[in-house]
């Protein structure tokens, strides 16, 4: 607790995971019913505050486990922190009303046949979700199994056991997943601070969570199992701060909202199914696990050990095979083995035969007692260029499992700031060992790759903790005025593609640079704007209601004179007519014809949780083959921008290559950061592309070729 | 063992896997000898046969665990199928010898010291070999764990305890991960018919007992652990024939020896460590696992189920989030969900209740017992639709974890030809059901994740084993002669890479277009080839010591007179001996300027374990930064080498894009037939680059423009 400015401050959701006061709603004494299973759990929790069961059979009920029973929640002569709902959902309504005038804190709705069941049931949540908010009662859930602290302690849950007490909080939207992790974990041996079901997130949602768990001295890594997230943006931040100080590493199932199914831009058919949730992970510092295995894999380590200075391990072993295996999986995860020293090989042969590895992955051969390890691994642990230490024991007929295990934890001890990860490949026989050091909180593994996996996730951590603070989004010039009048117009005129002019003028007002470009609504004006412009000129349809302009001969290039203009814009007018009888507007947009620079592509798209993804990537005829783009979210910093040029393969061009000049990169990440600033400050931008987007040598600049802006239909 | 000819044919190393008489070279009474640990073994392992011991020291023991000890192999009066051998490495030798005229016909060589110790050691295993060839005596190892077959049941081996009886054969270049899996796969539960340590390899090798354990009826599947493969090619051959009738299944750890590092053409620097492994075992069948824990998860499931009829599954779930899951695991797999048919779903309705999901996958909700599990599982394998089925469960209030797992071993044996998977999220509560579901043979795993790849695992290989039989290596006319002609000149003047012209008539020679060519050593000689082939002409500068020609001004395009063809021979001429003083040749091709298509890059590689790999891909100045290339094993047959254009990302570009007509692929895939041949008719071609190669359109052709021949140094 802090106290602020002289008021009690409480840390958020305090009293949700460690309520002083808890009544449950529909407490029974039946032994086969939920409001029996969460009281029973409460009691053999070894809760310390005041318990509380309501029941209309007060009378009859008396006391259920010991636990006074009242009819009514305003009977209870004493303030609830927390009311555990398992009544059913028609009733929770009115007794939302009861709690709210108790002054209730926060209520864990366990009761399911909310939104899960369809409208009538979604109508039911919004009308509690309503009343809560009017009393200012904060929900959990919900359609939950209940929520668990082993600090508290307290399990409010419907759940059978309960979970060890660990330094793990797991948060998931699937309770009856919860169940089975539970179950699971108590087999493994793997214990947990905080253990909340997510359900329905009618009002609290991961982000509140997070954001709480954050500051529980008892959590040292918050896991994860989502299947949306409700308020990306504010996701983001709060996962951008908790990542300094503590992992949070997500397993997201199911598909992206945004999809690329109805996406009609480039940049929308190059957005994969889940790329908005990998580029928001990355953007916050959030570790994503593929599956549940290495999910809990990574707790395991993130629980037990040190965060590493760097990637740079020893691997240490008895048994060639598993070394190699081992040391495959480190390249794959991006490990490094670290280069030992002359003194450090040179302490080695003093005890190791002489046909042991000395070299990284060091192999001690199978005669390698306890003591042999020991050493290995204090040298090892010493050495300055390592930065953390396998140790992989095979059974074989000279190795002393327990002893080794002894000497590991031993060690381990004396250097806490580096990470030690065990892998012993046994069962029968090196059994109580692994069991044995698990307890003595060391990770342990029984294959090679999933330890690795778990040290290259305390180094990715690391990275992603260490990387430089982001600089503030650069506040460019812009004309928004402009932007905002265009829009309007479009608006006016019940358009929702914004015509190449006006989407030029927008990149102009953002500080993009385009050819001069002027529409032509007859061959009059295609004539003078040309002659204006100045040859050669391209010349191109211009219509709300033609996409594809180039399939229907609606786009001319290299136009030399006033009277080629006037034939090209009757022959265009022609060819667009040909294809589109009932187009709205027909005219011609005359642009200047630049010189050919490097192609990219450029564009960005609306994701209804995150915000604007901002792409960049190879452009060109082919650039659908070959996919070569790279994602942000705006608003961008200069790093991040930097950032997703420097993850495509197109980027190594613009460096220069085969003795090639390199590109004006300077003025490329100028306009995926003024992109990114357009794309926030306008939302109803639903999707932009620029397409071809030239980038010339280096101080030569850009030139955004062709603008597309398309706006949401409804705002 | 068939009867063939009238003569009683063996199986293969049937006398090793099964032998009827043993005799334990160095058999020892001190409990801390592994010529104990092997009598022991196989005292209790229940071998059948007739054991003996041989120790010098005979008369003093008398009997060592009840086996009788003689002081010499000679003396036993009794033939003798297998040795095992655990002496110290000096007397081996001599004792191969003694062996050898007691007519024995396999030694297990335990002792260590060879190869792996260096050079020495490798001479004296050289010794062992050739005194065994002498005899015809076939050898495993030496610097083995020993040999296991649990339905001989013989264990020849010095680990500490046996594995269990099971149906999968497990071979490992590693005996000491050997042991670490025995020991795991005891207190798992999975067991063996086969545990083969392959030690140094120095006769008998995997290729061997992948044949032989073809044949074994107590073998389902044929698991390896391999750091190298002897006889590449031999391997490929075997591996063909015996993935037709059982799956193999390899962890390869290590890097390929052919590496790309020392690579100087284009195909080499686009090969990566482990390409030719994943090509190889690809042509021949063989499931690559990425880690130990995939290999076992799949082995559990190769060796309990029936091989699907297709990828179409069911999942049925008493909880989304696993589900959901799932779902994304089998789309990453390749997997699909079957659809399911309206009666399917209307019998559905009659039991689960209507908040259940019907649709694939189905989710029965946190209340089904046992008996709604029993009905969907029952219903699913009827449907026409499911190839598989996977059913999961999570321990909710309801679950009846035994009683599900009866009723699904109860349901699969009713349908024998479908296979059932489980996953079973939980360990205390559901520890028992899960024990029990492994003892009835139904694989079973504790994360979603796990469980889809495994039914993954069985669909890919019903996908490579169905695949129809190669056709036959086509016999292009070729002319064979002329191209040994040429090399045999190349190496007579001690050179490696073939001068242009060299290697243009030997891409003739082979039936693949080139331009026409001459070399011109003299600018008159230029001038008249110049005239002769006709212009526009391309110069470009030849010579055995120049690599990089266009960086030195040594290539000139669109030449259009014999005067200027007279211009630029004397001006390459000069560039290059301004970069190369040295060089021993300079002359300069005169060539046809071909007009432009589409540019690919087609080459060579020689592997030293596998023969050579053949390369197709996206050329151009980038080809190198998109490496959009696929790989096969010479010689190829038209349906591989239709693959391999088939797996690129240009493949898609040349059936024809955006209107464009598609490309001639007939001439491409001809070409890679014919390169294949070339390659495996002159094993001494080490790279060859055809770059640039253009395919034209639909029956006009291709033209290799630059050809590239490098020979190996040494033959």
């Amino acid at each position: 607790m802090l106290i602020l400015g002289g008021i009690l401050a409480l840390k958020k959701l305090e009293k949700l995971l460690h309520p002083d006061s808890v009544a449950i709603i529909g407490a029974s004494p039946d032994k086969k019913k939920v409001g029996y299973a969460v009281l029973r759990n409460m009691v053999y929790s070894g809760f310390k505050g005041r318990l509380y069961a309501i029941n209309p059979k007060a009378a009859q009920y008396g006391e259920i486990e010991g636990v006074k029973v009242f009819t009514n929640i305003s009977e209870i002569p004493d303030t609830i922190d927390l009311a555990v709902v398992c009544i059913p959902a028609r009733f929770i309504p009115s007794l939302m009303d009861e709690l709210g005038k108790k002054d209730v804190k926060y209520a864990a709705i366990i009761t399911a046949g909310f939104k899960e069941t369809g409208t009538e049931g979604a109508k039911l949540e919004q009308q509690i979700v309503d009343v809560a908010n009017k009393y200012g009662i904060r929900i959990v859930g919900p359609n939950i199994l209940g929520v668990i602290d082993t600090s508290a302690p307290m399990n409010a849950s419907f759940a059978e056991r309960s979970p060890i007490k660990g330094e793990i909080a797991f948060l998931s939207q699937s309770g009856a997943l919860l169940t089975g992790i539970l179950d699971w974990s108590r087999a493994e041996g793997i214990g947990y601070s905080s253990f909340v079901s997510l359900g329905n997130k009618a009002d609290l949602d991961e982000t509140d969570f997070i954001e709480a768990l954050a500051d529980d001295e008892h959590t040292l890594a918050i896991l994860a199992y989502l299947e949306s997230i409700n308020r990306g943006k504010e996701f983001i931040e709060v996962c951008k701060e908790v990542t300094r100080r503590k992992p949070v590493i997500v397993i997201k199932s199911g598909r992206s909202e945004a999809g690329s199914k109805a996406a009609s831009s480039h940049t929308g058919s190059m957005t994969g199914a889940d790329t908005t949730y990998d580029v928001a992970f990355e953007k916050c510092g959030v570790i994503r696990a593929d599956n549940a295995q290495e999910l809990f894999d990574m707790a395991f380590a993130f629980s037990y050990m040190p965060i590493p200075k760097g990637n740079k391990i020893a691997i240490i072993t008895n048994a060639g095979g598993p070394g190699i295996l081992a040391t495959d999986e480190a390249e794959r995860n991006g490990l490094k083995l670290a280069t030992l020293s002359s003194e450090f090989k040179e302490q080695l042969r003093e005890f190791l035969p002489p046909a042991a590895n000395f070299n990284n992955p060091i192999d001690a051969l199978g005669t390698a007692q306890a003591e042999d390890y020991g050493r290995v691994i204090e040298l090892a642990l010493k050495e300055e260029e390592v930065d953390g230490v396998i140790v992989i024991l095979t059974p074989q007929a000279m190795t002393e499992g327990q002893e080794t295990a002894d000497k590991i934890v031993e060690i381990r001890k004396k250097y806490p700031d580096k990470p030690v990860i065990s892998i012993f490949i046994g069962g029968e026989i090196l059994g109580p060992s692994i069991y044995f050091l698990k307890k003595h909180r060391i990770p342990c593994y029984p294959h090679p790759e999933r330890g690795v996996k778990a040290m290259a996730a305390l180094v990715e951590y690391a990275r992603k903790r260490e990387k430089p603070l982001d600089d503030d989004i650069p506040n460019l010039v812009r004309d928004k005025e402009k932007v905002r009048k265009i829009f309007d117009k479009v608006k006016s005129e019940k358009r929702f593609n914004l015509l190449g002019t006006e989407a030029i003028e927008v990149a102009v007002a953002y500080g993009i640079r385009t050819p001069p470009t002027r529409l032509a609504r007859s061959k009059e004006e295609a004539g003078i704007f040309a002659e204006e412009i100045g040859f050669p000129i391209v010349m191109k349809i211009t219509s709300p209601d033609i996409v594809h302009k180039t399939d229907i001969g609606g786009v001319k290039l290299g136009i030399q004179s006033k009277e080629e203009a006037i034939n090209t814009y009757v022959e265009i007018i022609e060819n667009a007519k040909k294809h589109h009888p009932n187009a709205q507007i027909l005219a011609v947009d005359i642009q200047k014809m630049e010189s050919v620079g490097r192609e990219l592509i450029v564009g960005s798209m609306k994701d209804p949780q995150f915000g604007s993804l901002v792409m960049v990537g190879m452009g060109g005829v082919y650039a659908n083959f070959f996919k070569d783009v790279a994602f942000g979210l705006a608003p961008l910093t200069k790093r991040e921008a930097e950032k997703m040029l420097e993850q495509t393969k197109v980027y190594s061009l613009l460096k220069g290559v085969r003795g090639e000049k390199p590109s004006d990169i300077e003025s490329v990440i100028d306009t995926l950061l003024r992109i990114a600033l357009l794309v926030n400050d306008f939302h109803e931008i639903k999707e932009l592309d620029i397409n071809p987007f030239f980038v010339y040598e280096e101080n030569q600049g850009i030139s955004a070729l062709d603008v597309k802006i398309t706006l949401n239909k409804i705002e």
